[in-house]
């Protein structure tokens, strides 16, 4: 929370034609004052303001929700929320904020785990949640063009029934905002075999800080007329603007799925049975997850299926799960069964027995094994989370140093950490690293960090593969990204936002 | 060429600090002398420099290759040409340039075809052919790391004993460059099935103008620390900086590719034809390309292979290719072969008929009705070549009113224009509207522009969908984008190369 500390309220402060805020960063920043409320009802709909200001003032807690990221670790202190039901109204919106330079937070589906979508402080809160109507769809192309606000698995259930689907998929489906999603660049369980937002998104309709509507929602494949603005807003996590509309590309449906989970002997052929499968399986891969064997044994420990016996998984190191999504079922399982044939029958097998579920509910139970994870470390302690992205053929290295780190900072026992352990996305070199401990403690973050974040910056990895810098890790980009690329971003920043109205104290510091 | 006009050449004008070349672009800039070779040469190996000026000075035709643009266009007269070997030799030579504000061309196998890659005047060409090495392939990932400078095919043969393929086809891949495919967003055959560069471009190396070296070449598939910033220089035709390295994500190769062309009683049948095909052939399908009739009789009439016998192409209206490659041939065949009983049992066929290739040769045969129609253009007279991006049920309208539009201008005869055309990719809503006129005449280029960008600009399309603004298009970018667009743009090179040494004339105006 250090963009807290560096944003001082200063509401006294003379407004300087042409002031530069990257010098002086948010130190003109206004609050939200009745007056601005007033100025909003003119516009908007009463049920589009949410405001302790407001002439009908509403209860604190009634902001709460807004305030507040869902895990609990990051709270603003905002005293209003506004709720447009159209572009033009997110215009006019940020057009009063920029002239009057109040500091301005777009915020989706609040999903997000690095603070991004709540306030550091007392920001005027911008929900594009009423806007949250399907603009078109061309069943023929797959084009799908929806305001910002559209709930993701609403638009999975808008395209289902034209075969479609949509080329991200997130645990957090049921909540998140399409608009948040391309905002945070997110990824998920698809990326693997629909790639990322920066390919499947064809358009953006911005609202840029100054209330102009930059209209790039074209439904084009393919476009190569000047610089592609709409890709700086993909993942910028609303700091150079707020998108009200995405134009996304989205796949057809596959028609058959099916799934196997593999035991290995050790970590040394998860690498070698990624090049087998991916050889075997081709274009009907969609994940090939790995899950350690402290994972796995966390798993099967709180309930999450047990889809291998004991006698199979004695001696295993790790596991991996395979999913084949493709366009004929016999044909999938033909090629998934010559696979297990041809590692079974090897004269040095990669894999010790595999599993091929063989319904709808085995499928949906080996999953559980791999999702069931997370929940089963949040029943077993306090987990540190870090989404980092390294070479493949570092991951258990990484799992092993940290552990080892940790003891030999004598922090590796009951009432400290129990557990350190690795899964995530092979095919994508995403690995989610938790560190489980009996509570929080300052010793163990401080053994954490910066520890993990040099390892990272050794492998030339990534500090956050897929849940952003928000608030949380602004003190670390420097360890992902050169001082050459840090300040050719706030150059960027400060071209589409001179004022620094827009998420302040996020992403950059 | 509206460019080459703007830029007068003032050698003389006084150097001042913190002058702002956005203002008053190019003025400032000034040509290569002796000198500045003499400086060059301190750094660069004898046979990195060809120039007229050096003391050991290249005959002027040394240069034509470099000067000319490959389809006899677009004229420079530079007086110099560098080859540096490395990045770091790069960087010397852009440091120089842009503190002696001397223009610099990027340019990569010079096979454009919108004049990015020659001068417009007498900037200095920075060639990128000596860097042609491959910095590393990770067989396992898929993810290759080169020069700039690597001439396409090298690259598919590179990765070709590995079972990887690039994820870019192009007909020029026996000269192109990877780091010019990068710089123009080079589109192609396979990206229907890969996705556009702006997904499969992993990391670049970057030598700003200023010299300093933007090291963003991770291998990292997912990375969500800040904007995106390579972003910008995928499609910015070298007018931010010079990519010195590319990381590139590479698919496995396909087992098996098929291909069969169908021919359609009418027009109205592609879409709902593109629409079964994807259905049935999912995962597989790789290429869905639209030849028109008038487009498919100039192939045959030139000798470019005749699949369909007369009786069979009777009454077709237009033909649909389709290619698949998948992981298994007799599992594509059976999907194939079941595509077409479909289709040819249905009770109002979408389809006359339709032919399978049954051998590498045929397979090759079928394609060469495709990819023949630009040679039989060429042999049929002088074409006026349009390459938009339109939506697909609007292929037949834009050529028919095309036509329509050159006849009631007195056009349509055989001492004018002779055939108007279109093919292309239906899958990515990409047309290839081709004008074929005995002589290339003022007044039919009055009839065509700006008529076919204003129809383009109705349907929200692109003025160019694959190949680029270059040199040649400059005046027509706000056909395709806004003025708030476009002024973003001038921003962001004013960011990145505030003296505008960049490629001038290309891009933006």
């Amino acid at each position: 929370m250090l963009a807290a500390r560096l944003w001082a309220r200063q509401r006294a402060l003379p407004r300087r034609v042409g002031f530069s805020t990257a010098a002086l960063p948010h130190t003109s920043l206004n609050p939200v004052t009745e007056q601005d409320v007033a100025h909003f009802s003119k516009f908007l709909a009463p049920n589009s303001i949410i405001s302790t200001l407001s002439p009908n003032p509403c209860a604190p807690d009634e902001l709460e929700t807004y305030n507040n990221d869902w895990i609990g670790r990051f709270h603003g202190q905002s005293t209003t929320v506004l709720k447009p039901k159209t572009t033009q109204e997110v215009s006019e919106i940020l057009k009063w904020c920029n002239d009057h330079r109040i500091a301005v937070v777009p915020q989706g589906g609040n999903t997000g785990l690095v603070g991004g979508s709540v306030p550091v402080n007392n920001e005027l809160i911008l929900s594009l949640a009423n806007m949250n109507k399907v603009r078109s769809f061309d069943p023929i192309s797959g084009i799908l063009v929806a305001d910002a606000g559209c709930i993701l698995q609403s638009l999975t259930d808008y395209v289902a029934p034209h075969n479609h689907i949509m080329p991200v998929d997130l645990g957090a489906k049921g909540s998140c905002q399409i608009g948040g999603n391309v905002a945070t660049n997110a990824g998920g369980l698809r990326l693997l075999r629909y790639g990322s937002l920066h390919g499947t998104v064809l358009g953006l309709e911005v609202v840029l800080p100054d209330g102009r509507i930059l209209d790039q929602l074209t439904t084009l494949r393919k476009d190569n007329t000047g610089y592609d603005l709409k890709q700086l807003f993909i993942g910028a996590e609303g700091t150079l603007g707020v998108i009200t509309g995405v134009s996304i590309l989205t796949p057809p449906a596959p028609q058959a799925s099916n799934n196997v989970i593999l035991a290995l002997p050790t970590f040394d052929n998860v690498l070698p049975l990624y090049q087998t499968v991916k050889r075997q399986l081709s274009e009907i891969l969609s994940a090939f997850e790995f899950i350690d064997r402290t994972a796995y044994d966390l798993a099967v420990k709180h309930g999450q299926g047990r889809a291998l016996s004991e006698e199979d998984t004695k001696g295993a190191e790790c596991f991996v799960l395979v999913e084949t999504s493709g366009g004929r079922r016999e044909h999938d399982e033909e090629k998934l069964n010559d696979l297990l044939e041809l590692l079974l029958s090897a004269d040095k097998p990669l894999i010790n027995t595999g599993v091929l579920s063989q319904s709808p509910a085995q499928f949906i139970s080996l999953w559980a094994l791999r999702e069931g994870v997370t929940e089963a470390v949040s029943k077993e302690g306090k987990a540190y989370k870090y989404d980092i992205s390294v070479p493949l053929s570092s991951f258990k290295e990484v799992v092993d140093n940290t552990r080892e780190h940790l003891r030999s900072k004598g922090l590796l026992h009951d009432k400290a950490v129990k557990y350190v352990l690795g899964y995530g996305h092979v095919g994508d070199g995403n690995l989610h690293l938790n560190i489980v401990a009996d509570a929080y403690l300052p010793e163990i973050e401080n053994a954490l960090e910066p520890y993990i974040y040099e390892v990272v910056a050794a492998h030339r990895g990534s500090i956050s593969a897929e849940h952003g810098i928000g608030a949380m890790k602004t003190h670390a980009l420097p360890y992902s990204k050169s001082a050459i690329s840090i300040e050719l971003m706030k150059k960027i920043k400060q071209v589409f936002d001179p004022r620094g109205i827009m998420n302040p104290g996020k992403v950059l510091e």
